[in-house]
């Protein structure tokens, strides 16, 4: 091992960080001599040098001074595993500014400044490396951006948010509520104390957005596409899904469909037997299809301290040998050149899950089924359970029960001009559920 | 796209080469755009130059002189599509004498003569790529060799031949036999006119040898651990696993257990839960586990023409970028530094089926339970149907029933030595079925 040591600077010593010192503090760790030449922290920067910490780092390398450690002549590479997007953002650019390389586990700020930082990175000719920042432990980048280099992707479907995944298993699996489950996971640390962006599909459709964008081509912004979480899911609608032989996740999907591009992350009914409907908890599941390869599926922890930090090592060896700095020049990531435009929403065609809440009087069926044929919709089953003995004194006595629709393919198009129909109906009560159906 | 062009030397015209040549002559290939070179196919090495092909090859470059096309110093990268372990052997080493990058898909050749040619390449300060020669299109040899580098691999467990889990498939699925199955198989093109090397293991041992020199250092020999094909395997037992819950597949193990390992290419029964026992057709799928990232699954197309080209064509672009050669120095190739011993056939450890076919007399069962008492051996679950109606002039009236025993964990040192002294009853009737239990 002749070759000098590579510098490092951390920015964070959080859970992802902190996993990324165990491996390289690890005893024998095969880090150094997979990469052929050792590591240095030089740096820490963290918000609080005097909080205690998990990991041993280097005497002196903690400090609150981002900039001057990212700055340091002396510094390699950047690790940046601070999250966020204003600081994160600062610090990365001045890291490339001043002739580092970069690497993160940013989904949120490569998805808002993904082309910021790339052609910052381009023209200073360094690189920055995200291995980490799409599905934690799967090696998701590295099979889109070199394995797969003999193929057109047409197709990506996948589940990219942990915390999401593991609150539909515990609600299936228990027959609980989504309040009760998501209490139970921040008790546990497996959702944040804020847990909008994973419930909300915001975390999933980032990750999408940086998949997409290596595998197509195809930069699309947050605001392009069709993205519903999981947090207004009930678990009725869960069961009926069963009922009918499907399974409901949290899907993130991007298509190529001729010369557009059909993207969305919503709460999707997958058929049972499928690997994807079968990926519980935290696991994360992503499925490609390339010309060549046809179906390729990788799933893993795609959160988690050690599985994200075996993704952030990953990348530090691709750098310390000098591959991550030939791959970085030749990814999709400069210019659209993919000759996609996103499909409106309204275009997407496929089959929907509908549930209703209906008075439960003769015609009301037929009413319904009416008006989804004037709009040329056709159903593909339909559940109607008997309804539950009723108290008189609610609804006039007239029981409210649920009617599950499952209804061929059709466009979005269609279903929201059917919505609105059915909402003049009054024998349906308001708020309906409409859940998208895969193939 | 200032680069010079990558000038090419094919060996072998056949399927996978056809694929790789259809790849690279496709209409707007993103190939060469993401290689940054273009791609300039100089030879092509066959046995016959009359023959017609399936694809289009540059005028006067076919020719039966595989030295020449190897040795030509016009020529930068070598792909040995041919297989065989003899022309194959002599081509590769005098591809890599003359200074050529090799790129193969011959898992035979790596597996027998592997140490031979790594040491030639090495020396001589070029690469060897062989992404095509394990699972087809799954970028095992990138996840292995690049994306667990912060893990200390410590499991591999795997479906490595697609022709073999492509007839299981159709057995269970049909409940059809075996020779039935294979007829088929060979008639459709799934298995080669000598299916030998694919259903008694060679192949899946031969791939899980490459996959635990990368993974674990350790190189190997066929003859060092068990291996067993579905050749033998009968219909019924499969039936019968099902019936405990578990499905027959050809699983390939290499396993660290303390400073041993454990490696076995057999029959296996798992849980019909598992991803891995879900895997149909001619589908691969590896398992891996590393101490960092956890379990890893990637599942694929194992063999055919554009799956296996797509993996020819990662390992060409990789050249062509200079990765590969940046990779391969860095690959645990080189010595046995793993410290690790296989662990002999009698030492490992698992649960076992077994199934007897005996006198459907009194007492049967509790010899044959007293037996496997004495070595240890204790049961998990038993299965005798009631015997059929018996025609009274074969074995003297008495039914022969079989016998299913599902065993805990214990050793196969136990199960032989009980073996030995069932054989000895006058009840039991050879021969019986063994099939190792995955946990």
């Amino acid at each position: 091992m002749s070759e000098p040591a590579i510098r490092l600077a951390i920015l964070g010593l959080g859970t992802v960080a902190s996993g990324v010192v165990r491996i390289l503090n690890g005893p024998n760790s095969p880090v150094s001599c997979r990469a052929g030449r050792s590591f240095e922290i030089r740096h820490v920067a963290v918000r609080d040098t005097s909080r205690p910490r998990e990991v041993e780092v280097p005497v002196n390398s903690l400090t609150t001074d981002w900039l001057a450690a990212v700055s340091d002549p002396e510094v390699d590479v950047v690790l940046e595993l601070m999250g966020g997007t204003t600081i994160a953002r600062e610090a990365v650019l001045a890291a490339i500014a001043t002739g580092k390389h970069v690497i993160t586990a940013n989904k949120a700020l490569l998805a808002e400044h993904g082309n910021e930082v790339f052609a910052a990175a381009r023209k200073a000719e360094v690189c920055v490396a995200y291995e980490a920042a799409v599905a934690g432990g799967i090696p998701i980048i590295a099979a889109v951006g070199r394995s797969m280099t003999g193929n057109r992707i047409v197709s990506i479907e996948a589940i990219l948010n942990g915390t999401s995944n593991f609150i539909l298993s515990e609600m299936l699996g228990k027959h609980r509520q989504y309040e009760d489950v998501l209490a139970e996971a921040q008790a546990l640390g497996y959702a944040e104390a804020d847990p909008a962006m994973d419930v909300d599909g915001t975390d999933a459709a980032q990750k999408l957005i940086l998949l997409t964008q290596l595998a197509l081509g195809k930069k699309v912004e947050l605001k392009d596409f069709p993205r519903q979480g999981i947090d207004t899911l009930e678990l009725a609608d869960m069961l009926y899904a069963e009922e009918l032989g499907y399974r409901v996740k949290l899907l993130a999907v991007a298509r190529v469909v001729g010369q557009q591009l059909e993207m969305h992350v919503e709460p999707t009914l997958l058929r049972r037997e499928r690997a994807i409907a079968q990926t519980d908890g935290a696991l994360n599941i992503v499925e490609l299809e390339g010309d060549a390869v046809g179906h390729l599926v990788m799933a893993g922890a795609g959160a988690g301290q050690m599985p994200t930090a075996s993704a952030v090592v990953s990348d530090l060896v691709d750098v310390a040998i000098g591959r991550a700095q030939q791959t970085f020049p030749q990814l999709n990531l400069w210019q659209d050149d993919s000759g996609l435009t996103v499909m409106s929403a309204d275009q997407i065609q496929r089959r929907y899950f509908l549930r209703f809440n209906v008075e439960d009087r003769p015609r009301v069926i037929a009413e319904v089924a009416d008006i989804l044929g004037r709009n040329q919709i056709s159903l593909a089953s339909i559940i109607q359970h008997e309804a539950p003995e009723v108290d008189a004194s609610e609804n006039g006595g007239v029981p409210i029960v649920p009617l599950v629709i499952m209804t061929h393919r059709t466009t979005e198009g269609s279903i929201r001009a059917a919505e609105a129909s059915l909402a003049q109906l009054s024998t349906v009560r308001a708020p309906h559920v409409r859940m998208a159906v895969a193939d």
